[in-house]
């Protein structure tokens, strides 16, 4: 099933249903007001909002869906629009020098303001190197300490996308320091859709999501690599290596990182990643970092060309 | 005043009004669920819960108190038993290696599992060097983005005491990849009680807290340093620090680090500290970690000798 958070200006926002086509939703007011307390229950609320999906797919009015109305991303916060957790792994070992084959690189980020797919990206200065990064993100249930990876795995619930913006020139400060990332990474942006593992069909095998992750910026799309094909540690290797010496709660979300494929004639989801490569071409990079005014859209498209998670489209502003 | 989460089988526990003596306690369900709800709408709620808690003080039974009852910290769960966000500071220079004169030393730590004073440490390797670590924690209202310290200053609602548990063997590993603390931070422990600014008197000055905090290990008192004392960073400066590229929602707690002062007969409140120390004068240390089975309190007194947030009291034990 598919859900998402809709504004109501409340700082949790109300959980609806949507439908797999994204065109009509439904509040699920009257099974759960949230979806972090739809993750705080999840063995009884899910079929509830299964069964409400359903009859929302299904199409034909009924009592259960008589308040159906048109499904706009523009309304929607971040499917859990503050998160109790909110972990990066670097799966994607060409991306991230930090990776080694044995163990991935993982880190804490901040998840008290978490933005809609639709939300400006609110900074002070150009000049702070702003990046975006386009990965995918899960959502899990209750994760015991020292979970396996194959027990972790049958604690993914949810699967979005994730804008995970980053500001270039203030990491060298901060990995010098080696305490992680704090000022360089501000508020990450989000699908408008949370998706459950089984409507991805064979695109959901192994842990991994196998379909192109697409990043247009400012109407040019810069790079679509495969979401599965990049990752060297898989979502339950990325939740085990989160749960080896405590546990993580309900509504825990643990990003992949920012996509990346060997093979370069796909583009790239991060700017850093592209100055990267011209600087090993050309002996500098070339390319610059966001300027004010710029959008960029993320999004993730199945075998027949349908949104699966809906857009991110966010314009950077000055603050 | 002061305001602890009483346990109730929920996530998020009850919010109690506790009185000054720490010796009765009463629900604050007629104003307020949980504490984070307290904080999501403080300037509406705490003038309520402020009301409650000068009855409670007063003693005489009336309309709103005829349901207190005996306070137990065994009965707590943390202040918050989840935030949305939990940064450390390394405030005590000091202590921290990483730390500059002229900026903090901050890491992102997880939020989603936070224990109650009396809560066990459970851990599976004693091998991992397990370590406590006794500091002071601000939780704040919504910070801006850029906010200056003086601004911040003025968001603190509420302090409380922190048990920042290590694993110091899993440390340098984590330090090497420069990302950060993940595995190597497990679940931290709170006090009993959150307490509003003003109930600390002239002890709360400049952003600091002046008063020893005492860290006794399996009965032994190991460290009294003054946490005001060692202190490089006030509490607004650590705050404008994380607020600098995004702003801190309501309920965002920032801790102070591991306490640490320049006069070393006050003894230390984290074990690190002394091997430090003893490696320096013997050229190695000598005292171990942690054991399953011990026990760490950390306690801070008034000048008259009275518990202030009561007592973290925590035992080690083996998953």
């Amino acid at each position: 099933m598919k859900l998402a958070t809709i504004k109501d200006g409340s700082r949790d926002g109300q959980l609806a249903v949507v439908s797999r086509d994204l065109k009509s939703a439904h509040m699920a007011d009257a099974i759960c007001p949230t979806m972090q307390a739809a993750l705080d229950d999840w063995a009884f609320i899910a079929p509830q909002l299964e069964s409400l999906y359903a009859q929302l797919n299904a199409g034909h009015s009924s009592a259960s869906t008589r308040r159906a109305f048109d499904f706009d991303p523009a309304r929607c916060m971040a499917p859990l629009p503050r998160a109790f957790q909110w972990v990066v792994g670097a799966a994607n070992v060409d991306h991230a020098a930090g990776s080694s084959p044995e163990e991935p690189l993982m880190v804490q980020g901040g998840s008290d303001d978490l933005l809609g797919p639709m939300d400006d990206i609110v900074l002070a200065h150009e000049e702070w190197g702003i990046d975006f990064g386009a990965g995918v993100a899960a959502i899990v249930d209750d994760v015991p300490m020292g979970a396996t990876p194959d027990e972790a795995h049958g604690r993914i619930r949810l699967l979005m996308l994730a804008n995970e913006v980053s500001l270039r020139k203030l990491m060298p400060a901060e990995l010098a320091k080696g305490a992680g990332f704090l000022q360089s990474k501000p508020a990450t942006g989000f699908s408008p859709l949370a998706v459950t593992p089984d409507e991805l069909g064979e695109a959901w095998r192994g842990g991994k999501l196998y379909l192109p992750l697409r990043a247009t910026w400012n109407g040019h799309l810069v790079g679509q690599p495969d979401a599965g094909v990049g990752m060297a540690f898989n979502f339950p290797q990325l939740i085990a290596h989160l749960c080896k010496s405590r546990k993580a709660s309900a509504g825990s979300i643990v990003g992949s990182g920012t996509v990346s494929n060997r093979d370069t004639t796909l583009g790239y989801s991060c700017i850093a990643e592209q100055r990267s490569r011209e600087t090993i071409a050309d002996g500098e990079p070339s390319t610059p970092f966001m300027r004010f005014g710029d959008t960029i859209r993320i999004e993730m498209l199945d075998e027949k060309g349908k949104s699966v998670f809906g857009a991110i489209e966010q314009v950077l502003k000055k603050m």
